[in-house]
């Protein structure tokens, strides 16, 4: 537990290395296809065999596949039939890298060589695979500061020590909007309304804010956030979170408008105009901030997923209850 | 979109039968080994194979692997180097139930049939192992109201069309917290403190709630729920409730006896008390409802994420920020 958590606190990868095996076929390039086969039938793991990999002075210069072999001569020589120069991983190879040519490629197997491209071993397609899924798998989790290693059987005292730091880091965050409110007691004591709609705020900056959040991780995921400009990222969640604010915001300023006035509190038509222009103010603030928090996260080596929520809705309760609250202060007080 | 929408509303699931392609090698039993060779060498898609399925009278009854070929002898029938009844899908196996097959057994292809086992196509494993990655980063979206279709590129309207609706029942949730609060508002305008710690209880309620939520989604993702007891995941969530509200409840306590004492509040003793057995409550009835939603988002035939945080924090807010106003105001008022 101590080691993988320290490993998600300081980006730490695993590496291509970790998941590699020893190799279980490995011939010279003037070998024969006959002698290959000779070779197979004494493998005593023939059955791991997919590829054989090809050396000369034994550096990694070809790979021949199992079809390649049948349709061969037995007195073809194997550098005659292999694929040149194959696609190789190193052993320091960050799964996380090689996880994005596995979805490229669809190999059965992978070697893993050295700087000289000496073969250190190889790697299963389905061992990158199912790396691939446990990542995904943790992302949902690990916003909320849920380990990867988390599982629905896991004992309670460990779930307990694995989850409950976040839950602090949590407090604290949630302080700092505390204080935020608290700046604003004399208002909230004037217009009690306010009260009420301090969650309306919160949950909605803090849904949109999720959005742009869910949306960057996934592309960062998938590699694609590293040749796409972020500004244009951040002008499409500012745009996005403008465009929901004024559609939800136009609704929430009308039930605000509505409920003043029901309990005869003074100005409800401002109190109304005050709640849309928070909306609005918080949605793209909030889409700004889901863009931002992941990539600070993996811009200070950290994994972009972790804890991103409990970051992001820090920021999105202080934009949404404090522009509010300021908002009410300036302009209905 | 709309599709895609909707199959995600319905619960619908994508077939075997949609990534299935013709297959590439089927051969009767009775052929040797030689004569296989010789329909390899005269295929126009070799490159293609990986398995030689083997018929007889039209059904599935055998698998030749590549290795199989080569280490036997070319006048070996098929029927003798084969590997008996092989693993097969049906054409309508829901993609989510192939899906945990492939994470057990890796192969490279899979044959598909009908109930005769007549041979109608084969899927790869990458593209089953292609789909589990969509599904997995698709969920941690969802629970937003993030499509699976939505990525950083995508125009700003067609990615308002696919998140605005789930802002608008945000919003109608977030109504229901605020219309707990305004219920309240007597008891607020008497402690205007506990206004400021609205978000800390609706903060740590939700945290903790998206954690309950992540790993039921986890167990239901990775199919370990269906043999899990529901009744020891949800005893299991509202223990670490009740350890991580007590916690993170005596810090919050402490922090608003402090606070209360500043401002010169009533009772600050008693308003801490209140904050500590809210958090406490708030936290136990958070993992009740983290287990849940996505449970009953199933039962109903929906994807379990689907918008799962949304209603989740719903409920949280209610409890979070209804059990500490409560409290105040028949303890303390």
């Amino acid at each position: 537990d101590d080691a993988a958590t320290r490993a998600v606190l300081s980006g730490m990868e695993e590496t291509v290395g970790e998941l590699m095996t020893p190799v279980t076929a490995t011939l010279p390039a003037n070998n024969t296809v006959a002698e290959a086969l000779t070779f197979m039938v004494k493998s005593a793991d023939v059955s791991e065999i997919s590829y054989i990999f090809v050396t000369e002075s034994d550096r990694l210069v070809g790979v021949v596949g199992m079809r390649d072999l049948i349709l061969a001569k037995p007195s073809d020589a194997l550098s005659s039939i292999m694929v040149l120069e194959p696609f190789a991983f190193q052993e320091d190879t960050p799964v996380k890298e090689a996880v994005s040519e596995v979805l490229y490629r669809h190999y059965r197997m992978y070697p893993v060589v050295d700087e000289q491209r000496h073969v250190m071993g190889e790697v299963r397609g389905w061992k990158l695979y199912e790396r691939i899924a446990s990542e995904l798998s943790a992302q949902a989790g690990s916003q909320y500061g849920v380990a990867k290693e988390e599982q629905i059987n896991t004992p309670v005292l460990s779930a307990f020590r694995m989850r409950h730091p976040w839950l602090q880091v949590n407090l604290i965050t949630a302080f700092a909007a505390a204080f935020v409110v608290g700046m604003f007691e004399s208002t909230i004591a004037q217009i009690v309304a306010l009260a009420a709609f301090l969650p309306v705020l919160a949950g909605q900056s803090g849904n949109t804010g999720c959005q742009a959040l869910a949306i960057t991780l996934r592309g960062i995921t998938l590699g694609q956030i590293n040749d796409y400009p972020i500004r244009r990222l951040l002008r499409k969640e500012i745009l996005l979170g403008a465009l929901n604010g004024a559609a939800v915001g136009v609704i929430a300023g009308i039930a605000m408008f509505a409920y003043a006035q029901s309990i005869d509190s003074a100005n409800p038509a401002m109190l109304g105009l005050v709640i849309f222009i928070a909306m609005v103010g918080a949605c793209m603030g909030s889409g700004i901030f889901g863009v931002a928090v992941p990539l600070m996260l993996k811009r200070f080596g950290a994994d972009p997923a972790t804890a991103s929520s409990i970051f992001l809705t820090t920021f999105t309760d202080i934009i949404g209850m404090g522009l509010m609250l300021f908002l009410a202060t300036s302009l209905v007080l």
